[in-house]
Parts: structure tokens; sequence; C-alpha cells
């Protein structure tokens, strides 16, 4: 395959400003991949670092590419690396643990007390025509799957983790607040794990209409239902609203042994009903991205268990990436916007 | 055996008035056996019906005899029960589930949809002469178990399910704050589950003494002991304090993937460190009774694998219920009153 | 409703002799109910008993009425059983555990100690017009759900159970070997479980074609399948052939770390390759029967997750219950015939 | 620390064939230390590939180093270790996973693709004065733990898997086949994960007796026992026997739901009462080597749950590695022999 010496990248050089600049296409190092990039989703975790050069501990230091959910095609490998991937169609897992730490030796290397993370600063992500991986976090793709469908795997992952810390089994009862991307992705990863009831609930008509057109049971409006005829009803309770006032009104909601647990990220604290988490024995917890979910996720999507397509409101080349990044969060009927390198506008 | 008609019990008639009264010793309906009470320790939750009258949901609307940490010999059985029972020690199991509802058909009959519950209104404990329990509550204890030893059973399950629930395994690090009956019987038992390290907290200096001398890695002084050495160090915590500040500042101790059990029952709300829980997806939840737990208790205290005989601090006839039910709550030395049936002064 | 007080039953006199008898209508007993039988089908466990008289270590001591795959409708109930259930339509779990020994109490009641089972010497089935159960066995099922579905709970049931042994989760890659009732029912049980690749292997093509027909990945002739390309392939293996040579060719295609369940019984003994389980950490087991399935059964029909309707491949009344246990052996293109009491011609 | 550009090795040239040799000391790579090896026990494997020149599929082609039952003294790092480690005593895992399969980065990293093992054609082991070994497979010891005590956290760790895989809980019943050295680690290990009842069973007086002072409930003569008495009595059963006549005859001792994990290496094939497997749900399983047992093991042996210095039954020098490797074999005495580098006679 022919590689050329240089790439375009759009590179956050300060909070709020992106440029698109030419720089060198990296060569990979032992173990890894290079990929030549077919698309990447946008994230809010994108827009916060660009808006603010931050997110939690990590604070961007240097010039960085962002964007870490992403699709993309080998076009070259380092040493160790069977050189047959050239030409693969690949999804990417943006995480990069240490291997080595007692977390990811016991299968939840999520949690690596070294986390480098793909697309956050000092790591550069996939805003760009080419970009390095590891090898075994390129995950292979079949056939038919589009670079969009791959690159949305990685929120896929989001609900396939939440699914599975929840326990969903064949025939759970399941009760969601929060009828966003994810929200809906988890309704519908829910309907793949056999959850044979899942109700959700958002304040936001348009939204609560498209949960209802990909499988969910019921859709709900906060300010209307009566959760009461729900008392202690449903197997798992899943939050992606982050919002303290719908995962309070849903506790009473949970049968005795059930689980509740948070996706969405809020405040620091959260009032919690501690005496009926007792009584009933609930269990609480929240999700850190995911861990080994990328085959299942692809899976998912490659079976049509679940419909992925309809979440793309928006499509932009390198040099629009700020664009990107603004109308992820301004426009009221984005979804998910879409990063596709080949749709960059011609240098000059 | 030579069983009477009548026997004495110590009736509750109303808040703050408990009376020895003479009744009709009940007979075994089918499945049930009678035994003749030989020990049974006295609960808060006994105090707290004393006072009140009440406890949660369950209000006292006439005479009833409370005790449920109960020891006793069987001495008649009910149709359907093995006759060869009769002369057996046992230690009762204080509950009544329905056997048919879906959580006692998978395990969890502790949170049966129509427990009642033995020694709370309207079903008679074990403050009397003689008692009656379904067969198989009431658990066979081996040669040279005492009495007390098996009233302790009760105690003993709360601490064996809360180590259950927290999934402690050999080599597990554990840290509880609360350094009371409860708090000290969850660390023996956590050593006896193959804990390597508990580490307790306590600002009662005799309460930390007593816990150090019963396998207690290290007993803190929470106004001196900076937990910050322990950052993301336990693999679980077990709160036996129901003190919302100590369970606080337990939190960043906790190592992600962590589980937080809280036994002890405090307010109705407790703000937690959310987005902690999240990030380092760590596992909150609490526990209600106990199910499964007394053959594993027994054999925990008869292979000596715990200590509970110093837990005792004094013994009363049923003609000193109410005395025995005062000191446990304002003798800042008691630890577990016990009620000893053959104690009680004859009559006159 | 009207309740007569005579029915007609098909009664196993001895062996190869089953009498029309008109008997008395039974009473429901404390926790149960009495239905009106609306479908039952036929095991091959009844026409085992039906040959020989026997099954395992149970042996026909007198008359007995077979049938335990049963529908029915609620018609009156004992005491203790909510009145309102009258009139509702069920499906039979067709088990009298004690409710009371250990395994009972930790979820696991179909390894009963006590176990004593419905259609088996002593206890009647249901191959009659009127028939008792426990209230909490009578499982209702949805609007819509025909008797016959309801009927065919059954043996979805041991489908869902061998799925549950054998841990399938979404994403899991499935071999399965027989493709009778059994394993087609749990090939689609294996996909509703979110298995993503399911194949089975039957030397016979019309159960092929039939297993290809309901989601089935692909469907091998072992006389000609090269098993070698799925050298540990599989996460799960299940064996619903109860032939010794299936199974153990299937071994090799097992990943380390996978589970193989023997759902078919077959021989006292097995030949394994021992080693290979030691060397790839393979868990073997087998199922028996089925525990907490009714619901999920359920579900998974009434949801049209799997389709059971066209198993059915005969109808028979009370007068022909004999025709019916030999045509399910005999014949070799019935899969599962049915006695509708309704259909019986009328007497004399 | 003064490292020396030379080391003496005992290096297998050929099978039965091993050469003291002075060779030079290789240098920590990327990720690895180098230790000063303190002590490396003697495994029965070390003298089939002394006798044979191969294991199962590992055949020697060349000049190696056995010895994998290692302790050292860390005393260089290579890139990337922390360099503060020099100095440190340490237990070895003799394991080189790749950390990039399924199997790695989900906690099963022992079932490797890709394993390479150490003291295994081509990666030489520890029977010389210093070896290499990946950083995190090196495991501090605490202070006090002898040398000879970290080399027999190897052994210690075949029985934590056992136990682990076979799911032992406080209260479990236990028993286990084969009373040499991992049948009477195994059943002191599962005493300290809480099991109340151990019993062994072993032809030979002597080693019944050893297990006898280790904390086995009853060591039996499989010739005279009654293990009928024992009817479907243990919740676990594991052999350490690898042999066929134990294991039958085990079986009917399992309770419904039990577990039976076969540690010892036997045949390729076995003949099981699968009837009784099928009919009782017993798990069937093998253990293969161990994973993220060290920190466990080493806990085990420092707090005193377990003795191991009285399996160590000789100790020889470098120079007399095929005297161990044959009296580990021939003297009925023999239990475990160490290669102590330090006993090695000066050379010339």
């Amino acid at each position: 395959m022919n590689i050329p010496e240089t790439m375009l990248a759009s590179v956050l050089t300060e909070p709020e400003r992106i440029e698109l600049q030419r720089v060198g296409v990296p060569a990979p190092g032992p173990g890894q991949v290079l990929m030549r990039v077919t698309a990447v989703g946008v994230c809010g975790s994108d827009t916060h670092f660009y808006e603010t050069g931050r997110i939690g501990d990590i604070v961007v230091d240097g010039p960085i590419v962002l964007g870490h959910e992403t699709a993309g095609e080998v076009v070259a490998v380092g040493a160790g690396v069977d050189p047959s991937r050239v030409g693969e169609q690949v999804a990417i897992e943006p995480q990069m643990p240490c291997r080595r730490c007692d977390f990811c030796k016991t299968g939840s290397y999520h949690l690596c007390r070294s986390m480098r993370f793909y697309g956050a600063y000092p790591v550069d992500g996939s805003f760009s025509e080419y970009a390095l991986i590891d090898d075994d976090f390129a995950h292979p793709i079949p056939e038919g799957m589009t670079p969009e469908q791959a690159a949305l795997v990685e929120p896929v992952s989001v609900a396939v983790h939440a699914c599975r810390r929840a326990g969903i089994v064949p025939g759970a009862k399941v009760f969601i607040t929060g009828a966003g991307p994810i929200g809906v992705l988890t309704a519908q990863v829910a309907r793949a794990f056999g959850a044979t009831e899942v109700v959700i609930s958002d304040p936001i008509p348009h939204r609560r209409a498209y949960a209802e057109a990909r499988g969910v049971t019921q859709a709900l409006d906060p300010a209307e239902a009566d959760l009461s005829r729900y008392d202690q009803y449903f197997d798992v309770y899943i939050d992606a609203s982050a919002h303290a006032g719908a995962i309070g009104s849903a506790f009473p909601a949970i049968r005795p042994g059930g689980v509740a647990v948070l996706v969405g990220m809020g405040g620091l604290n959260l009032d919690v009903p501690i005496a009926m988490i007792q009584h009933r024995e609930i269990t609480l917890t929240g999700t850190y991205r995911y861990v080994n979910t990328w085959p299942t996720a692809i899976d998912l999507i490659a079976t049509e268990a679940i419909e992925v397509d309809s979440l793309v409101t928006g499509r932009y080349g390198l040099d629009a990436v700020e664009e990107a990044l603004t109308k992820a969060k301004t426009d009221p009927v984005a979804i998910k916007t879409m990063i596709i390198p080949s749709l960059t506008a011609s240098e000059g």
C-alpha cells in the first residue's frame, strides 16, 4: 500500500483553537498498526477538551489531535504484528492499558493503574488522515459493516458495558432514564441481551419518539408518568441522564435484589435513598468506559440486533472539525456528528 | 419428654410495659417443632419495640412476646417432622418466609414478598419457657456448643451475610467502620473467610482494644488516623457504624472495582461520592438480615474460627426482661445481654 | 365456575395398558389450584413409563395418570390461594419440591432431596379433564398464548435451563449435537440469549433443514463435516443427541475455558478426553430438568423470540392416549404429539 | 549491586545429560528484571524433561536450563522498570503470556494462545546463578519469608488455583484423593479458604499421617474405607492422584450441584459416570497451572495459614542437579528437593 510521508491532522493548539496542519505520518512501533482513518465520531468529551483544554485530571499541555471513536483501514504494521492484517477494516478501541498491573491481569484493564487514553493528552487521536493504535485494539469488522458503523462501536461499547455491569439476562425488566444516544443504545442492547421489558424516561418528546421506534417497550414523560405503578418492579435500572432528580425518583421502582447502574456522569456527590438500598439489598454502581466489549458490540451491529445508522446527523471533513465540535453541542437536533477525513476540502 | 401445659412468658402488653404471664404451651403445627428455650440474646430491635411499640412498618397491635436470638432444645414435633429430632439442641433462624414467591424459590428467601418475622408482631418470639419454629429453621448444633453460643449464631449470621455480600475471598483486604458487636463479629468472620488484612475504625478506645484482641490487623481512631495512606487500597469496605461521616470518609480508601457494604442502618438518605463510585466502578449495597447463613455461622463458632463468648455481658431470667432491655441500651459496658429462662426467679 | 363431580382420565393400570376411566374430580388442598386441562404434550418419558412401568428409580406400583407438559385454566383454588386466579390460563411446571431442604432454600429446588414428580408414580399427572398443582407452579400466561404453546413451555424450559447452565451470553459461539426437538429449541433459545453463531449437527437431513429454518447459523452432517476447522472455536457445546460418538467428536471444537453441557440422557458411563478437559480447563456438566425457568420460557414464546408451533405434529383425545404414546415413538415424522382433552370422543 | 559477567548454569544438553556450564549473565530487556537465584524447587516436569527431552507438545530442541519454582533477589532492572526494585526478594511466577489475546485480556492469561513457558524449551529457567523474568511476574515477598518458602509459592499456587476453580467457600466439605505434595497443599489451602471438613484418601500410611498433621479432618485408606457413608456428601471433590480408580470411586460422594476438579494429570481419556453427573448436575473440570495466584499464595504462607517448610526433603547445589532430579523420583521419602545455587561446590 502506498503510504504518503505527510498527512493532514486537525490539531488542538490551545483551548478553542484547532488548526488543520500538515504533519508527518507516524510509523508503527512494535505491536502497533498504522491505519488510514475512515470515520471518527465526535464525542462530548472532545467538545469539552476543545472548550476547556481539560477533562477531569487530564490537562492538555501541548498540541494534541483529538478523536477516539474511530474506524479505519490497516495500511502498515509494526514489528511482531501479522503483516496479513494490511488491508483489514477495523474499529478502534481507544484504550492503552499497561498490560501488567493487577487490573490488567484480572480482566479489568479499563481500571488499569497506568492507563493512557487514546485521543487525550499526551496521546494523539484520530482527527487526521492516518493514526496509530496497538494491534489488539484494532478490532476487525466483518464485510459489509460501514466505517460509520465501525466508529459507532465505541458508544455501543458504553451500552454493552452498562448492560453487563447491570447483569441483564433474558427476561429482565429494565428501566432507563435519559433517551439520548447512550440511553437509546443501552435500551437496544438491553433488548439484544434478552430483556423483555425496557421502559425509558425522557422529558423531550422527539427523544421519546426516537426511542419508541427502536424497540423500547414504553417511553415515559417524567412530568406526567406515575412511577408508583412500577413499585419494586424492575430488575435493573440504568441512568443515562446524569440528572439527580431522575435518579432519585427511580429507586422505588427497583425490585429487592435489583441493580442500579449510573452511566451518565453528573455531579461529584449524590443523595441516595440509602435505607431503601439497604432494606431491599439494591446494588448501586457506575460504569467507567468499557472493557472487552468490541467483539460483542461489533456482532450486535453486524447482525442488526441493534440499529445505529440513524444516530449520525452530520458529516464533516478534517477542515471542519471546529464546526463539528460546536454543532455537536449547540444543534438541538444533532445526535452524533462524524469526521470523515475523505471529505476534507483539498488544500490551498 | 414431659411437657407442661402452661409456661412463663414475658409479654409486651403496651410500649414500655412487659408482664411475666403464665400462658398455655403452644402445640407444634404441621412442619413445626416445639422447643424448650435455653437462651435468648437481647437485640437492639427488641429494645426499640419495647420503647416505641414499633419498628419500621411493623406496629405492635396487641400483646406480643419479643426475643429472636434463640437457642433451645426440641421437645415435640408437629406432623411431617422427624420425631427423632426430640432432644436435639438447636439454634433458631427467626425468619418465616412464604416459600412460594420468586425470591423464596431463587435462594433469596430473606427478601420474601410475604415475610413474617419471628418475635415481631404478630408472631410471638422466645422470651418464654417454650416456643415454636418451623422445622427447617431450627438448625442442629454440634455437641459441646453452649446455648449462649447457639443464640449468638444470629448476630454472627449478620456478619456472615455481610461478608458474603461483600464477596470476601482469601487474600482480601478489608476496612470496617464501627467496632461494636457487629463490627467485630464481621472482622472475625472476614478473617475466617481468608481476609489477610482487616483494619477497623472506632472512636471508642475499649472497642478498639476489644477488636485488636480478636484478629483485627489494625484498629484506628478516626480522629487521629490518616486514611490517605490507604488511598484506593481496600478490596472491601463494610460499615457497621451507621455513621454518615465514617462512611463518607471511607470511600477514597476503596480500590477500583471494590465493594462497599453498609450493614448498620442509619438515616433514610445518604450523600455519597457518586463520581468516585462511577469512575472507580465501586459497588455499593446494603444487607438485610441474612439468608442461608446458619450452618456456616454454626461451623465458624464450633470450629473456634471466631470467638463469641466474650460478647455476653449479662444474664437475666424471664422476670427481668425489662431490666435486660434497658441495660442493653444504657450500660456503656454492656455488649450483649442474655435472657436465660432457667434463671427466672420462681413464682411467688 | 361449574365443576362436575367426575371426569375422564387416562389411567395407566399396568405396563402397556391405559384405560379411559371416569373418576372423581379432585378437590384442591391448601396452596393448590384445580385446573381444567386444555393441552398436554407427550414426552418420551411418558412413552417409557407406558412401555416398561418405570423410569430410573421410579417404579409404577399402582394406577397412575401420566402427562406433565400441561396447559390449563384455573377453575378452583384451595385454602390460602388468591381466589381471583379462577379463570386464569396457566402453564404447569411439573415439580413438587419439599420447599424446606438446603437445595430448595438456595435456589436449586430441582435438586430437592425429597422431590416428588408430577405425572410420575405416585403423583397423578394431566392426561385427564381436570388436574391439581401447587399454586406457584401454575404460571400465568399472557393473553394470546395458546394452550399448545403453554404446554410447550416445558420442553422450552429444558432448553432455557441448558443455556443458563452453559452460561450463554451475547456474542457466544455455540455448537449443538442433535437437531431433535430439544436440540432445535436449545438452538433457538441460544440465539435469544444473544449467541451470534449457533452450529448444529445431525445425521438426518430433514432435521437439519428444520433447524436451518429456525435461526441456526449452520447445520452440519456429521458424516461429511470437517470439525477440525472449528478447532478450539466454540464457547459452548451442548449435546442433545445422547450419542457418545457425537459427544466425543465435539470436545476438540471447544475453546479453552469453554463449557460442555450434556442435556440428552444416554448411557451410565462415558469415555471423555480428560487430558484435553484439564489442559483447556473445559467445564463439563449435565442438566436435570429445570429450575425457575417458566417465566423466562413463557416470555420467549410470547415475544416470538422463539417459534414452537411447528413442533406439534399430532393431536389426540383422552381416548387415544395409547395411540399418541406409540406414535410419538414410531412415527419418523412425529416431533411432538399433544393430548387435547376436548377432542375426546364422547362416551358410550 | 555487583553483577558478574559470567555465572554457573546447569544446562540440559540432551536427554539424561545435564552439564554445569559457565555462561554469560543475561541482561534484563525492557520490562524485565534480573535476579540472583536463591532457591529453586524440583518439579516432576523437570525430571520428565530430563529423562525424555519433552513434555506434552514441548520438545527440547537445543540446550536448555530447567527449573521454574524459583525464588530470587532482584539485582538489576530493564527499561521501564522501577529501579527501586533492586534488592527486593521475590517469588517467580513462571509464565510468559502474550498479554494481547482474548484470554490475556479477560483474566485468563494462563490459557494464553501464545504462552511461552519459563524453564521449558526454548525459554531458560532458573537452575543457574542468575535468571531473567518479566517485572510483573517477579512478585515481592514480605520480610521474614525464606527463599525456600518463596520457591514453594509455585506448588501452593497449583493448590490455590484448584480451590478457586472448585469454588471452595467457608463451610465447604471437601474430599481429596491423593496425599502427595499437591494433595496436602490443596487440603491446607481448602482449610484456609474456610472449608470446615477436608477428608483425604491415600493408600500410603506415611502420607496419610503427614496429611493428618496438617489440618485434614480425616485421612482414609482407600483399601479399607467405606465411602458409601459419604453418599452425596461433599460439596467439592479434588483429585491429586491422577488415579482413574480413585477418581471413579469418588463421584458418588459428591452432592448434587457439587464440583469435581481434577488436578493430577493422568491418561488421555477417562471413563466417567455421566448419568450421575447429569442427574446430579455435578460440574467436572480440570486445572491448568494457575492464574493470578501468587499474591494470595504468598499471603497464605506468610500468615502461616498453611505450612510448607516440612515439604523440603533435600537441598543440592547446581553441581548436583542430576542427583536432585533423580532423587525426586526414586527416593520414596523425598517430597520436594531444592536446588540452592549457593550450595554449589566451587569450581575447579
